[in-house]
């Protein structure tokens, strides 16, 4: 039982890469610190290059102490493992937020996609309660392939978003608010209901997921340039 | 024990327009049609006009048969008094919607702010998703003493009127949508945590509360403008 | 107020194409046959094509009557103008279904993602309950720019398929289910929590929405291959 | 990208007041401590009067250390800035509350009005449970332009004071209570539900909220005086 | 197995008024129009009284065609069997009703009251909203031993009520409303989180099950008087 | 694609018997008529017999048009082919009720056992709120090797069975009840929640899926006798 | 405005008494050490006695370093004023529990009856998963006036014990468990649909306010045997 | 009252083996240190084998202290009596997780398991984003009696392996995740919806429960190679 792997608690996935064409990642959140240690001297001996998600201060303390060549960034409480292959680079994304409160959420989404191999631009604080901060940027963002709308409160800014680029946009909805948005419902059940068209949706504070869908799609836009 | 009454289910209130300004209104669900008849030949009797509201089909024509003098708008649903003294003009309301979904229940704070006495303006159709419908038309809006933003799915022309004009805004949630819309608690939960000022809510196709809160508000406007 | 255009209730969109690269929609629950029929009208005069969504079958029935050329298919209960100009063939998408109850909403997502253009591979009734049929489909799915999971009951189908593919995956919750499926919220919340990456989600039974936003996606794919 | 303005995270808005009439505000929960000076240096600056709302006692601290010319109050949690042209005065408001522990909110709504130019008047722990309270109270409370009503546990002060005063009423839920209070849900359902007319509610907790929409209401009052 | 007992489907409970003091009560919905048949006639053979609650139109016609002597009242919704030993005569409980459309609730509750041997005295349509509808009937409201509070909507009745009297009252939440009433869930949860004392709540709409609770008290009272 | 199975719509799965050691089911719901036809007759070509469960009368009623040799109950709404090799009988199973409302989701347990081989014994409306009821049975119910306990309302049957017995117990939530039973979250909450020991739940009215899985563990226990 | 009181905060109402026949009562959470120092201050000036509840221990801490006569029990979080006339002893409560953990709330309970006059018996850890528990005390329980049932986790124990005796019963939901018993939801479910009869419900953990409900039964008894 | 027990706050039940066969049990959460100690010093007495669940560090240092024979496991929070005599050796369980951040859960089942006489063999972390995991496990898993599958987030490695063996299931949501998992609501709603047969639910995180279970389940089996 549990015997082709030395890690019982643990089933670290070396061919994710070839499968779907990503990098690997680890959800930090409920793994002791040893854990993450042990799994991260996998992916080392492998030379397998990881990215660590939701990574407490703690963890990335250990990891530091362990000598570990990681990077921690506190603000989207990723970690990045300095060995193995970089990503090729892929189209461009824009990374757009409601609000200040939103930005640790819309940097795990750019600090994902860089590692994955896309250019970011930002674009934060543009919340649709002064319209004219969307209306002096939308030329910038729609050069960008992919959108994401990172938005707490009501989370309107990917519906006023989406109606006017052409490409697609993720939407992000953010437990920023209070009272009645409920640690993210509010925006996200705003985001699942929007009448603007061209929009999909990932989890409350999922700025990773929304980061790794966004890269899929330019990377696949760009293959298809090659071989389609 | 019920005696100061003659109809034991139901004690009609004369004196509210006394106490608090407005005219009398009759809650028309769960009554039956008997009930709603002997309620509205009381306040016939009594010359008091009445209006109500979320009235039935199958209401109004029973009061229609019995030959009292009322009027009914099946869009709204309202049951306007063809009796007693008319409200006194009062300011102007703008009564915007999302889409064309929600316009019974803006036609609900339509009627009800007419029969109180206010001019209304509406602006139906005019979606966030479609951004150039509300700049088109955000000058006349500004012209009103209050605005009502009426929006079913995601909710959001609230907060985006809310951000661009100076009058008081009352938000209405609409039943309009489907599956994680739950009938209005998305837009309900948006409007309510709108990063946008001056912005106040009422229940889910409360388009008659709207409007008589607005009322309120332009009555005072007014009634400033002679004795303060 | 509302003088800029004829028809009081809607504000028809001639200019989505131009702003979002899309086709124009019509999302009919809510409006009465005659607004229908009057929107519908005014597309046909200014040649545009439209697409109706959630059109009950009294609805087109009402616009069959009217001789208004336009086709109705039951099952998607989409309604396809026969005016205007088809969009231009973009890439191929893969819809799937976890059971035979989801082919309504399915059947939406593939006829609107053909309306606007993209080839369609259907995989239906191939759930996680018995595995050997994603299995023994999966070369298929690889092949699709975009795939698109429907699924109701436990919604599991995304989460299994995204493991698999390199291609972005948007997930359908439906409403397929009873009890504590509460109307697609358990497959809903699953999907939003997918341990799987690449995954997107739009709202209950919004087969619609899915494949907008997958032809954006695939839109983008082969408009980098030309002017990139 | 993000070149128009020197805060990246941030782009402060001086020119709401031309456009809505209210004075600058920042939501100051999600910001660090630093980001948070560094807006208020750029209000200083431009010598825009600002208000902070729902602001920690670390950032108060953080903000006196740097020698900002602020005030803070720990009850209300709300920042004055010392510099900027103060509000012209405008009508008066009566603030209400249930109990005694939802004085922190009502505060919350004293300062925001004041800050904004209004007068009030301050009718603390007159809940419904001792009627008597109220009663002794409402020829003070009928002198109000606006009355906001301030209620935790089951919400009813409104819905009672609504039915005794002429003027529009805005209701604020309260997260005070426990078990099934749910954090505020139970008297912002019982407000949303009220039977009383003239009432508009706002977020749990939303004391900021309510205030400012209060102000936007006595404003056109007295702009109506002026120039109707 | 199941041979103790010749309805396979139910087991008709003859003692349950040695054990617990009250007579036997059926609830009707989910049974067969013949289930319901056969559990009647084994209580008329064994001459036990028996009370049918929520019992509808189609259940009623059919006992009425079999001949069984029983008596409905479709407001109530309430099945009274004409044999077997009334109960004796208790103290006096007071329903009071929010509004009009709460009566069929409250008037379940009368029903089932005098079934049980109370008197009974209505007090229908004095919510809060018209206070001195209240006021007006205090009095006679006071001389019950028992008071049971019916209201829908934001069902502030019993918080008012409770604090202006001595005995112990009962709320029941109506479904009366619409919109974020949910069903009575905004009454019920108003009603457990009341700040004023001496509450207790039953099921929404469950007039039934606040009288027996009622009646449980008035007897306990009674039974005081006698023997203690 | 989708051309290994003649049937576009769905998958019928020959080989569940193998894998999982059970018939093969249908679950009704949501197919047309036409389809529940053609899957039946794939079943009927390949003589695999099969069961359909919550069959609505009018598939029913088509099937037996069609002359398909099927035999539909209309408590339980299940639907037994009539060709294919039955079940091997396996151990016994007791199926309790709360009340008689809960009787058809029995139902639907008992003819799934009975259908997959094995006996059962109906303990039907044994609620808690008469306790003399289980006590009276106890000792027959002690006899199962599996217990199943169906309750709606409070569900407290499965907490007292529990403790009451050795053997396993799943314990099916029903949607009976009315108001806070929210269609069987009460009763599915509180089976969840049980002090008791030994107890597992199912999909509220899942009876089908709670006779399943007792089969399951019958057939294991039979198992072991011969081979282990 | 506010002149009446000379505590702006609070408005302690010392009528309480004549108009509903209790003692005075103050819920302690929300209110700063200071106010809760100088409302009691208040009541001991009047010599009224009274009650807090929910009380921290650092607002306990503050009063004894004050040296306010008062005592403090930390398990039930009462506050009990030595001053003032006690009440005058009344008829007999059972407080009964499910286990061990819901002992703080029963005690909240029996503290609560005990300053109002009530005699208490304790009943506790006799939850139904061992119900020779509940039979072996069913007697000593049954010469109780009231009782009341405190159970977390599923809360059958009210629903178990109603249908053993003649008695009302309160029953209090607690907030023990875990996971999906959502902080006293299930039980509170549970309760507000059970299936047996003369049982009401108070707020998850309120011990306080059964307590209360309790002892106006158990007053209205005894007087009714004086004077009626 | 309460005569028959020493502890007034508990009931330790000596018979509970003889009743369900099982060991006794103790809920540690919301029990002070000293009734805890209390409580075991009792079972030792009697010689009583017990295990505690859900124990806290600060509860295990206090037993430890008072130099009581048991053993703590800060990863399943599980304490176990070294006194009393052990369970009888019975069957085989598979304890399967879907990441590493729920072994605690897993271990809680691990160790109840092993309490109770049953065999484990692990099988952590074989989610199904990463299909292989599982299949390359699946034929040990075969191997067991019964299958306990933990799992968060969208909670489908129970739909997933019910539908590749012929044991029962127990699927066991965990509250791992973030976001819209609601603490573990998403994957409890995942497994109750699931379309794979012969699968139960137990509450989330409650490994405990599903381990109880099982060990009903494979002693049911052993029993009957023996005496059926």
């Amino acid at each position: 039982m549990a015997t082709d792997n030395e890690l019982g608690f643990s089933k670290p996935d070396f061919t994710r890469r070839q499968r779907t064409g990503m990098s690997e990642t680890v959800f930090c959140p409920g793994k002791t610190v040893r854990q993450l240690e042990l799994i991260l001297r996998r992916f080392r001996e492998a030379d397998v290059r990881v990215l660590g998600t939701k990574c407490s201060q703690e963890q990335a303390e250990h990891l530091r102490r362990c000598a570990l060549p990681v990077v921690y960034d506190p603000i989207s409480r990723l970690l990045y493992s300095l060995w193995g292959e970089p990503a090729k680079p892929c189209g461009r994304i824009a990374v757009c937020t409601g609000g200040t409160a939103d930005v640790p959420v819309a940097e795990e989404a750019v600090g994902t996609a860089m590692f994955l191999g896309a250019g970011v631009d930002r674009f934060f604080d543009i919340g649709v309660a002064g319209l004219h901060r969307i209306l002096s940027n939308i030329e910038d963002i729609r050069r960008a392939d992919v959108v994401i709308a990172v938005a707490g409160m009501e989370g309107a800014l990917g519906s006023v978003l989406a109606g006017l680029i052409e490409a697609p946009l993720i939407a992000v909805p953010t437990s920023v608010g209070y009272g009645a948005g409920f640690g993210g419902i509010a925006p996200l059940l705003a985001m699942l209901n929007s009448c603007a068209e061209g929009m999909t949706v990932v989890n409350i504070d999922n700025g990773f997921g929304a980061a790794v869908s966004a890269c899929r799609m330019v990377r696949k836009m760009k293959a298809e340039t090659t071989h389609d």
